[in-house]
């Protein structure tokens, strides 16, 4: 495997673009410098018009979980109660979350379904939640949460709506309003294709009346948002080579649209079961709440995990993504959203069907996947 | 000003050589490949040179406030007590994070002086402190604290002993354990060079023993601690382009040796202060006190810091720091730490000589600080 040179179909870090790469490498400079703040500026203005809100937003300078740490412990502290509903391993991080910062309750749901509406009720029912979390897309099983519905009951009992948008702002067309959100957050190396170790969130009026202000230091959002609202700047430093090449990942979604973003990373993931449909395989989550920035697939009998990502990484140079926890060997992930393109599409389709001819699994015809994505083209 | 080519004289972030300027526009890779793997392992014994240190070490994804949070929020909590020394804007915000996670007190002392030792003696006995806190190189105002004396008292009473080296470690020769240190903080735009973004910390077995495990999600040093310590791994996603530019900073310390680069750091703070004294000027903190990898310096009469720094940059592309807080404008301050060379210095001073000539301070031989830089080389 080449590591300078490889095609990374991953649900996050996700393939970066070369004007991407370059904006990192800039020389040193000021964070306080006006420069910089113009850059920041920018950001902010580009990170609204990707979570398609007029909502308040900041950067936040740690990776999704920072942000979701921050979601958490501004708006709940010992002595509050929060609701986790849980389908798979990102949405599950809420539940230790909110025990760490309080106590919080949990709608376990089995992996790859949705959460049933009426338990939902229910749930909200039994207690006072300050706060209720949801993964809008949880990349650990490629599906997507009905978070509108969700929302509505949430709203109903007067709770902040946290929504986990790591992998699904600017790929999805999710907007916070829309749904109720009271903040949203995003990562930097998902849809937007940007590098890893940042995130952002966009917080509701709601959320922004209602946060605590004093609960915890580096992660505190009032800081944060006052700082980047009113004066395009960090309370501390930026990490300033990801910000660099942040906005410019932001800048290329802007130039391209956001809705033909989304357009493009529908297609993708159109495509993607298309070709899955054509090898005879299956997708692991409810085929109704598919995700269309990342698909799970269940290996067909006999296939193991290590061999046949094996085969595509060391032989292929295809990096895709295995399970996570007990789902680990059963499933194979592939990302294609932000910056990915139809022709990677097809390669790593090409490389599958090699793979699993390889290893024993012949029931498709040769070209069938990569047959099947071309239909898209 | 050309953001693209100019001095930065900074205490950081510091000129980034293009070595790892480079090694951060790498393409997108997967942060548990173990290519990347074995990029965080070199970089935990980097660290742990750096550091000159046996003691555990763990990266940080966030900035050296990052670390001060981290350092506090695991040890101390509601109900807890805590000292902050403080004399600099940094060592100040121990105060407030302090304050944030437990009950914190302080021991304010004049900024540019370090704190007397008997006072601090009868600060200790006033209370049972959980954990101490102290800044052991105050950039805001170029003062080195003496931490060693400081360390012995502190571990009379047995309380954790914070030591922030984030403008120290890999420029002064201080060691963790000759200091009585149980935690050390390193930022990785400082003396190492790296781009800003990282922090690490270096902790002792009384610190890990001691610690809570459950108090923070995100800045949990013990699920950092042990990744780093057992895996070469991260709890959470990497910033991996700054890992690949910290790893190349790191290892241009180790092939300049860490003494070499102390040296080298001593040397340039010694001309640093030879010029100011050609010049005529003071150097704003106790002499006995001043830093080795910043140095602060009053303003002669009459000349206003909007002006001379504008000019430096504006005219001579040097970029240098004005003074914060109560003594913005009182101060400028010039970073000599990490790659900066002999001949930038040089550069700066000479550029300097003609900005307080061009001002209408005329106090010196034209030529006097360069020529006192010359002395060294």
């Amino acid at each position: 495997m080449d590591l300078m040179d490889n095609t990374i179909m991953l649900g996050g870090p996700v393939k970066m673009h070369p004007r991407v790469l370059r904006a990192m490498s800039v020389p040193a400079r000021a964070h306080r410098d006006p420069d910089f703040i113009e850059i920041l500026k920018e950001t902010k203005e580009f990170l609204q018009y990707v979570f398609q809100s007029k909502q308040d937003v900041t950067l936040l300078f740690g990776s999704g979980t920072a942000s979701m740490d921050a979601a958490v412990s501004n708006i709940v502290k010992k002595g509050d109660k929060m609701l986790a509903i849980h389908n798979g391993k990102f949405s599950q991080r809420f539940h230790e979350i909110g025990n760490t910062y309080a106590e919080a309750d949990e709608l376990a749901v089995e992996w790859g379904k949705a959460p049933d509406i009426d338990a939902v009720a229910e749930k909200l029912e039994t207690g006072k939640y300050r706060a209720v979390s949801i993964c809008m897309n949880e990349s650990s099983t490629g599906l997507t949460n009905p978070v509108k519905e969700v929302g509505k009951l949430v709203r109903k009992h007067d709770a902040i709506y946290i929504v986990d948008g790591i992998t699904a702002v600017g790929g999805l067309d999710i907007k916070p309003e829309e749904i109720g959100a009271d903040i949203v957050l995003l990562g930097s190396q998902k849809c937007v294709a940007g590098p890893a170790g940042l995130s952002a969130v966009s917080v509701s009026e709601r959320y922004k009346e209602r946060m605590y202000t004093d609960t915890v230091y580096y992660l505190n959002l009032k800081k944060h948002l006052d700082k980047m609202m009113q004066k395009n700047d960090t309370p501390f430093t930026s990490a300033i080579p990801l910000v660099q090449g942040f906005h410019e990942a932001l800048k290329m979604v802007k130039e391209e649209g956001i809705e033909n973003r989304i357009k493009r990373t529908r297609n993708m993931a159109e495509a993607t079961r298309a070709a899955v449909d054509a090898l005879n395989l299956e997708l692991f989550p409810d085929r109704k709440y598919a995700s269309d920035t990342l698909s799970a697939i269940n290996y067909p009998e006999g296939i193991a995990d290590k061999d046949f990502r094996g085969i595509l990484k060391e032989k292929h140079g295809v990096v895709i993504a295995g399970g996570q926890e007990h789902i680990k060997g059963k499933i194979f992930r592939i990302g294609h959203m932000g910056q990915v393109r139809m022709v990677e599409l097809l390669g790593t389709f090409g490389a599958i069907e090699a793979a699993l001819r390889q290893l024993g699994y012949r029931n498709f015809t040769p070209g069938a996947g990569v047959a099947a994505i071309e239909e898209y083209m």
